[in-house]
């Protein structure tokens, strides 16, 4: 994608202070990182969104996500846990459209926080629950 | 593990409104939703952090992740977006010590939102980023 940012980091024509690279997904630092340490990781090919990325480079991407997340820990940034985060589409922040996966290294005191809106006040019964989740499970591609 | 809430799920010995499972991987509804369809997906083997969670495993769960969240856009619960959540630490807001990933339906106007510590003002150099880039290629395994 002649307009894609990750897409020019993928084609090295856009500079990246890259962690790790195979021939399906790439990782990076970000440049506006939550804390220092904070990774993207993304598939190579272009896909806007995750519907749009294969199975099993999305499964490798994981693998890696995991590998990476541990080097993290032990790579002397300050990190006492970390969160992992996907914004899949704009009414969920993302903001670059080539899918990517953060690894974000945390810390007590970081003020990093997640602020819930009132649906998160409601308790909804199991009946409604179980209600979501068949319609979610006919759903679910075989 | 005879006190893990999510432990009793994948054993029956705790009410939840399933998604879908497998041999490896389970999915339910989460009690307290942030908005309505939000899901949890988790490992049957209990895993306490990412660190204690095998990769294929990991690359199994990411896989059923990607169709749940198609699964949950197309399911009927207002859904424009999806973030992805892993909390992995306590620092990083984990909660139950089985490891899970939310899978979170979102829509303009619904109240989430993500606060950034004063970390995500620095604005870190790239020689900075190639150096701690460089330090967790260093600690990746193999």
């Amino acid at each position: 994608m002649k307009n894609c940012v990750f897409c020019k980091i993928v084609n090295g024509t856009e500079l990246a202070s890259v962690v790790y690279s195979d021939d399906k997904v790439m990782a990076f630092m970000d440049i506006c990182p939550v804390n220092l340490g904070h990774v993207l990781v993304i598939p190579k090919v272009h896909a806007k969104y995750m519907s749009e990325l294969d199975e099993e480079i999305g499964a490798h991407l994981f693998k890696i996500t995991m590998r990476i997340a541990e080097a993290v820990r032990k790579s002397g940034v300050k990190c006492e846990g970390i969160n992992l985060f996907v914004a899949d589409g704009e009414a969920a922040f993302q903001d670059v459209f080539h899918f990517h996966l953060h690894i974000i290294p945390r810390f007590k005191g970081d003020g990093f926080e997640l602020k819930f809106g009132p649906n998160n006040l409601l308790r909804p019964s199991r009946k409604k629950l179980d209600k979501i989740a068949n319609d979610i499970r006919k759903s679910l591609k075989k």
